[in-house]
């Protein structure tokens, strides 16, 4: 049994995270048409698990040995919502998922519009790269080139790619390769920035980008998972929306069990790769357990 | 008269940017999904004047006093044009402009699907971050800022959302400050990344500053008059397309001369900016003229 307060760490650093892209919306939105930036704030401040900036926040954390960090840091984090936000928008669109609902509400093109929920998602992308790019030598460059490499054509918009592609094969490989780039690339990223936001060596960065791989994995099984297990309350969705999209997923091609076996084992693996930088029960090692003991 | 052979140099260089694109494209196109890279490709070698890329590779080179550059100043290059082609490929798109044409060609929806398109554009947008953020330090913090900033909510994108605002007004100073943003803030980026690049110091990236927004303004403003006074074949989009949508411009604003008289203005000022920078006649001052003078 862990020791560790998930749940009111979890609620502090998501009111956190909140409070910063609330400020730093803010402080960027003074140059942008009105319209456009209540677009942008519409789906970034719509709550959610906030993992990525959080995992981020965990990472520098666990480097500095303290809660209070740097603002290259919390803008680090920040960007990273920022990228999974416009991922969102955009996969919602009607040429893509044509989702009406998101965490319970209308999405960003059935308030603002088709034309506007594309450029409020470019927007986005685009100012995670400002917010990173506008802090100090040496770090804001490491910062803007994870954030590239996790969200680009070889990282997250890869793996979307590979979704979508009409021929793609029900195997294992397949669908583990396209989980890695289209939610594991970004989560990896957010562990590698904030050990490199926070100063970290070469070897906690390594520990961060093996933790990272595991997570995503093991965070998409799980979502899998509860597609087929959970409730559309605490989804925010249907149920089986995604199946019902003919999507390939882990327990459609492994079944039920071992998919759960597997995320387990990547659970374990993130763990054991952060025991040194994390002694004891924390964060780092309760939010792995928690990628796949979520509800939602 | 002019003594500079612009003909001759535009080829050459645009012949230079082609294949530097050429070539970073199938660099980062290895890990990369196969009909991701194509879609990407079919718009990036499409073609077209390259401003960005030549102008950012001309203040390098002004700043440098030669004509060999560094890679840093490539890759700032190539990154402008990455990005100006993922705003073409979203522009275009059924619920934006909803072209079907783009160079004479079918435009990239047409060819790959909507969703692909929008994907193509995520990607050629973020990786042109990896591009830059793979340079050297400090440099690349510096041109990943100019970057994001020139393309972002307060940039580019933010004057394409006043482009399609449905209660624009039709005055001077709205249409000018859309276009400030739509299309001169990533022409002033290219010109100060060019600087940057090379090393240049305050005052020149001061000059390039002010050359690029003046260029910027009489790109835009020669745009509109070859709305309506060019031909078909050579813009490579029916004549008055502009108009034909709706579409607030110099000329319907100011009227035909007075669109003209303020285009020459704005060259003139953009040359004089930079004679200490190129003395004598050189590429800055010929692009300068050539931003209006061109048919296409």
């Amino acid at each position: 049994m862990s020791s560790f307060d998930l749940d009111s760490y979890l609620q502090t650093q998501q009111e956190r995270v909140e409070n910063l892209l609330r400020a730093r919306s803010d402080e960027m939105g003074v140059h942008v048409p009105p319209r456009l930036l209540e677009s942008m704030r519409y789906s970034l401040l719509a709550g959610g698990k906030r993992l990525r900036p959080v995992l981020c926040l965990a990472f520098a954390e666990a480097v500095l040995k303290k809660s209070t960090v740097s603002r290259v840091v919390e803008d680090a984090a920040c960007s990273l919502e920022f990228i999974h936000t416009y991922s969102l928008v955009h996969d919602d669109l009607p040429s893509m998922d044509d989702d009406d609902l998101r965490r319970g509400r209308p999405t960003n093109h059935k308030v603002y519009g088709e034309a506007m929920a594309i450029l409020a998602g470019d927007s986005l992308l685009t100012d995670a790269f400002a917010l990173v790019a506008g802090g100090p030598e040496p770090v804001r460059g490491l910062l803007c080139r994870e954030l590239a490499v996790g969200a680009g054509s070889a990282g997250m918009v890869g793996g979307q790619v590979l979704d979508i592609a009409e021929d793609r094969p029900a195997h294992i490989d397949y669908i583990t390769r396209m989980h890695r780039l289209k939610t594991g690339a970004l989560i990896r990223a957010a562990c590698r920035m904030g050990v490199l936001a926070a100063g970290g060596d070469a070897e906690e960065l390594d520990r961060a980008d093996t933790y990272g791989d595991a997570v995503g994995l093991a965070f998409q099984i799980a979502d899998d998972i509860l597609d087929v297990t959970g409730d559309a309350s605490s989804l925010g969705k249907p149920v089986g929306a995604d199946a019902a999209a003919g999507r390939f997923t882990f327990p459609a091609v492994l079944g039920l069990e071992e998919s759960k076996q597997l995320a387990a084992q990547k659970v374990a693996q993130a763990i054991a790769a952060v025991q040194t930088l994390e002694p004891g029960d924390g964060p780092l090692a309760a939010l792995a357990r928690y990628s796949v003991e979520r509800r939602s």
